[in-house]
């Protein structure tokens, strides 16, 4: 059998949490594809939130409290920009900007956001590797009844509180898989869709025209691709999943979540909390696997890796 | 006799102890008019070292040991910025780059250098206003045994170590005086040419084009011009004026300098320590003020402005 090659879909927190548990098992033999419709400038450099946080993660560097940015970086730099009028709400530390600086400086200079990204990642040394779905500007925005708002503003500055309404991929029709994640699908063994969120962070990167081609090209080839549910008895361990879910028409459940991968996936990783949901989502054509996903620990992300490896494993 | 309205010429250090002494006398009645020549992009964003040091140096805030940057700055940005790749001898501290990250995305946002500079001095409260030279790209180019070097790379990076055989300052033909500038001399009740190196910071503001006919248009209203010596015994008391003086063919002496003043300046200062070199001075058509010009405290600072202020005073 040859080495597994692991492609793993992620948007922030949860996905990368998994991420460093398939990294645990996998090394370099893991890819993360990563979200970048969360992406903004902040004071003229580029932030790449979900890229960032699995960095971060997968470097052992995350501030575990929020599940981004550095443990212990400090905010000298953000004070002062407070100083010169800069809006403060979105909090960068000092270590953290280093990326942001040195990655719009490489940006400048020619590097396309991958190469940027994975110079990166090679800085810190990581054993996985990190792809942006796309090198194309895409920009989320969310719909709520104080109107369309910019997707940081939304999550970061309003807290995820206005209702989503509706949401918006803008330059999503122009951007297009990077080489890099062309390949990396093409490669592929199996394929995980992370605990992210299915709509704003899942959804930009299955919506990248060719993408979702790619993956039922991988699935031809019998490489099977598992999801991992990021509701759990129905609410979100972070972020407004649940209720986005629910506000934009679909179920906050693990089965809603089941039923908007239906035609992806073959096999759903549901919480031990909502096993009496298993049948529904078997009923969609899925297996499924019953397991603890709430990944608290180092120990317990590489334990459900290895539950989701084991499962996608040809029987 | 109406209140004085004073613009002073400086590059960094000597410059900006002359400034502060004068603001403290004037408030906002002073002017600087900074040399921009040195202004370098840095990781992506504008550094503008002469009008920095003025900044910090007005604001009470500069690195007493160094003279540039902030008292107390710590490095965590700079730090990292060197695990990712990027250059780290022009070493910049956390809050300094909190500036430069402010004027680039103002810059970006289409602010014109001198805006970004205003707003900067405004949110540090300063009483006096400093004004870059110009806010067209000018470029300081130092030839050398090693042939051109980028003036940091000169200035920082090799120490001032090469022998100076030559300068250009690039995009010069192309650059004007701001509206500002020629307010400000338009204004003057007197102008004063401070203590920095009179060639690479001095010489690019007396450089652009128009400014030294602005400067003759003041003298034609009767405005006296002062100049104050940068060099001391022979010796400029930090940077490499003096020898940068002798390698391309000056005398490294207070005459020296006031040689490449003589059409432009109405009182020469120089040191007690040259005393005998005033009458030198004087053979140009200059008259002199000798008194002590070493600024190593406040008041001292103080002490000199006054002095040259009231040299200046008509008789």
């Amino acid at each position: 059998m040859p080495a597994p090659l692991i492609v793993a879909l992620a948007g922030g927190v949860g996905g990368a949490k998994l991420a460093e548990g398939l990294q645990a098992h996998l090394g370099a033999r893991l890819t993360v594809v990563v979200n970048t419709a969360d992406d903004c400038d902040r004071h003229g450099l580029r932030v790449m939130p979900d890229h960032d946080t699995v960095l971060y993660t997968l470097a052992g560097i995350e501030q575990a409290a929020l599940g981004w940015g550095i443990e212990g970086d400090t905010h000298a730099v953000m004070n002062q920009l407070g100083v010169y009028g800069e809006p403060t709400w979105f909090s960068l530390g000092d270590r953290d900007l280093a990326l942001h600086i040195a990655r719009a400086a490489a940006l400048r200079r020619g590097d396309r956001p991958t190469e940027a990204c994975l110079a990166a990642q090679r800085a810190l040394g990581l054993a996985a590797r990190i792809l942006p779905m796309t090198d194309s500007p895409v920009a989320t925005a969310v719909e709520t009844d104080d109107g369309w708002l910019e997707f940081q503003e939304y999550f970061v500055h309003r807290r995820q509180e206005p209702e989503v309404r509706g949401l918006r991929f803008d330059g999503l029709e122009a951007a297009r898989p990077t080489p890099e994640v062309a390949a990396a699908l093409e490669e592929a063994t199996a394929i995980v869709i992370g605990p992210s969120n299915p709509l704003v962070s899942i959804g930009p990167i299955l919506a990248v025209p060719r993408m979702r081609d790619r993956l039922a090209a991988a699935r031809g080839r019998g490489v099977p691709v598992a999801a991992v549910s990021p509701i759990i008895g129905g609410r979100a361990l972070k972020g407004p999943a649940d209720r986005m879910l629910a506000s934009l028409g679909h179920e906050s459940s693990a089965l809603g979540v089941a039923r908007l991968y239906a035609d992806l996936v073959d096999l759903f990783v549901l919480d031990d909390a909502d096993a009496e949901l298993a049948p529904e989502i078997e009923a969609l054509g899925l297996r499924t696997l019953v397991t603890d996903t709430v990944m608290g620990d180092d120990a317990s992300r590489a334990r459900l890796a290895g539950a989701v490896l084991e499962a996608l494993e040809p029987t």
